[in-house]
């Protein structure tokens, strides 16, 4: 999966509020538990999301592509794994790999490339500064 | 409930998102039908929040007082009921019912105290122009 | 997108709840609207998801695809049309396109393809008595 | 607060899926965290809310009162402590105080009666069981 690239991993309980009806955890729950591992991703190279919007940047969603492996339950241990899986100059696209914390098993991959955004809005090159908690 | 005051009304579908474990709406799911009746209220009067917003103002949750009375289910329609239930220089709270659109049982009861802050964060008073659609 | 196939189109104000510290809507959100899409194409075709689940069948996310084409924001009003793309004996893949209600200028687009599953989480046959709302 | 019963601590980040326009955490977000709260509770007395309800109870919420102190924020540390502050036969009170993890202020107090219900959903005593968790 990250061939070789920082994998980071950030582990939690599912929460009651993330189930649905159908006694699992609701499919668009898994896309704020992999925005949790970007940003636990950019805090253990040592930076905070937050300190690239004060910089005047965002990262907005573009594409996305998911498989839904296993259904998650309440209480359960999970873990987010995220690497980045392609850098370009404008855009950064993100893996990743979110697993029972105990079993090991797979139940949610996806991928989401990023697109850099200015404070105006407008699609801009990735400041060369974000070199360092990119590329460890 | 609203003493001869202006009740706003909207009404929508229960989301299946919005439903959980226990196969009804999850209990905070209601502060966010409650919040889109108070838009529901100041659209009604011919403003919208954003416009509060652009004049550099912002209502902070402050104080909240609620009662569950039924579980609301996927799929049932539901009115939101919002009112005006008191105003001071710096206040203003608004009262809540949430019904079942075709049988009028009430699921939730709500009043949330409200705080203008100004674009700095801090405490306000209430410009007067919002009279127009506060007091109808 | 639709194919000459059956669209349905379902509108609402985007809640502010729904959005982020970006100013726009989550990313997440997206997914709850293409869902509320969906139950309202089954609703249209005369039918409830809600009855789905009461036979004992579950409708689970298999796999999907979105792209973000530009940020929606508090209160806009939104249009979600949502139609069948692909219907295999055990999956079927719905398609959605979220638009600005007033602009129609494409604001999402997704495909999703949701999985059968009967009360004991097998995958298993979509029934027969189902082509009444599925194939119009 | 606590008055020396057992008090729950558990800690995370702010997820920025969890903020709102305003720029900082969405008030409903609250309840989650305080929900979060009661299952760490639970956990900490070596039982999980998923036994109570494999168990054939349900934890209904009943009556809600809350204050908001401070604005939470993205990526900020946060502590949600938890204990019960009322036990009676057939309901619960859980109270909660969410601080600041690095500085210990207080951003939100809140109360939550829950109601026990059966499998059936109607109003039930509390089996003595549940004393082992409720009073260490």
């Amino acid at each position: 999966m990250s061939r070789g690239r920082f994998v980071s991993e950030t582990s939690f309980h599912v929460r009651y509020a993330e189930t649905d009806s159908m006694g699992v955890v609701h499919h668009a729950v898994y896309l704020v538990w992999f925005e949790e591992g970007r940003s636990a991703y950019i805090r253990d190279r040592g930076w905070s999301y937050a300190d690239i919007e004060k910089a005047g940047y965002f990262l907005a969603a573009g594409e996305l592509k998911a498989k839904y492996r296993r259904a998650a339950r309440y209480d359960q241990r999970i873990t987010v794994k995220t690497w980045i899986e392609d850098l370009k100059s404008r855009t950064m696209t993100f893996g990743c790999e979110i697993v029972d914390a105990d079993a090991d098993a797979v139940l949610f991959e996806a991928s989401l490339k990023l697109i850099c955004l200015n404070a105006a809005g407008e699609i801009t090159r990735i400041p060369k500064a974000w070199m360092a908690w990119i590329n460890p």
